[in-house]
């Protein structure tokens, strides 16, 4: 059966990590979201199974993996849930264990990035915490960028096996690198080209990805949302310190 | 062997969520950074174990958990690993995901809470950004603390089995509740005092949790951490809306 991800059809946001994995897999998946809402689809789709009161574990937000009887909440809980079973980590607990580690390194990260254009509240728009993200977003490319980018940089140097994150192949945290630069470059432009140079395995992770068969076919599919200033990486030019 | 845990030794912060659970099962476990500096104790050896530049799998950041040969950072990790182990988690793999999911809300949540003293940057000082704490603590209490203990009231409500978050006795996740309720009563007495009324689920398990023979030991032991201005709950009056 094919799995069924939840997830809003206008971005790519958190979804895109897990998307990413099941497009890198070949693996048979329906998003949801994507579909007609004459066949199901669509964003009131993805309120109604999020809002469902008969479901005895509901789910506190997308992205939400459905695999048969059991559905899975949480980028980093639904990609050690895939992981195994698509050919994406490690076979043993502890690699399985450190990749899930990466990824919710990767989490936190991309809060950090969410709230660049979103300080003070999620219940404002951008435009009334425009002065407090002009703060938060040089500080954030000061220290932050350069913190979680070292931090990345130093697991590949250390991976006696190859230029990823983990062991000879590919895992799905390499994937979420691929995915926080394209994010970064899209939403800080000036920045990134003056910081990204410092870090070139992360530079090579993501060109790596970029160029594998079934991630160069999905990026230039039509199921490759394009970025956009409704998603988690926004190009807001006064950021872009 | 003793199970050991890696995490600043001034501050309950996120460390205390692995606390509490190794204390409920009565592990055997070092709190290193507890330890006298001259016995390889103290916040010395926290730096150093996470700065190990011999390590092949390195940690961004504490709490780190040590078990013999396997180490693991991020504290929903630490307890995703540690449940099966010391009776605090699901024995099947659904149960077990779900459980982590819950942690996972948790973890998002808790950076929300540490924003509310720091919207605009860790590299300021508190004083630096109070103007901008005072709007987002406002809009944090508004919104966000009645959205997540909505959504864990209903999970309880929702759980055919008892009054915790999953199944008839207790998990992790529900450890972690009594440690926000307790958290969010110590930063904002005044606002808690209004808010959590509404969610008598929660703050019974709170109270259930309070009264368990081995957390209550540890409650008044030197073993736990005060709250104070140091750590992931802080009480600034001018915050307390």
């Amino acid at each position: 059966m094919a799995y069924e991800l939840y997830y809003w059809p206008m971005i790519q946001g958190r979804g895109e990590f897990v998307r990413l994995a099941l497009e890198e897999a070949g693996a048979d998946y329906v998003d949801v979201g994507r579909k007609p809402k004459g066949e199901g689809g669509g964003p009131g789709a993805i309120a109604a199974f999020l809002g469902d009161e008969a479901n005895p574990r509901p789910s506190y937000a997308p992205p939400i993996l459905k695999d048969g009887g059991i559905t899975i909440a949480h980028t980093a809980n639904i990609l050690l849930y895939l992981g195994g079973r698509i050919g994406l980590a490690p076979d043993d607990e502890a690699g399985r264990t450190w990749a899930h580690d990466l990824q919710l390194t990767v989490t936190d990260f991309v809060l950090e990035i969410h709230d660049t254009h979103h300080p003070i509240s999620n219940a404002l728009y951008y435009e009334d915490q425009k002065e407090e993200s002009v703060k938060r977003a040089a500080l954030f490319l000061e220290h932050r960028v350069p913190k979680h980018f070292a931090y990345f940089e130093s697991v590949i140097d250390r991976n006696p096996d190859g230029a990823h994150l983990i062991g000879a192949g590919l895992t799905y945290p390499d994937l979420s690198i691929f995915q926080l630069i394209a994010g970064l470059r899209y939403a800080f432009p000036n920045a990134m080209a003056r910081i990204e140079p410092d870090y070139p395995n992360l530079t090579a992770l993501h060109d790596a990805v970029a160029a594998r068969p079934n991630i160069k076919a999905y990026l230039e599919s039509d199921r490759r949302i394009d970025f956009n200033e409704m998603g988690l990486f926004r190009r807001y030019p006064e950021l872009d310190g």
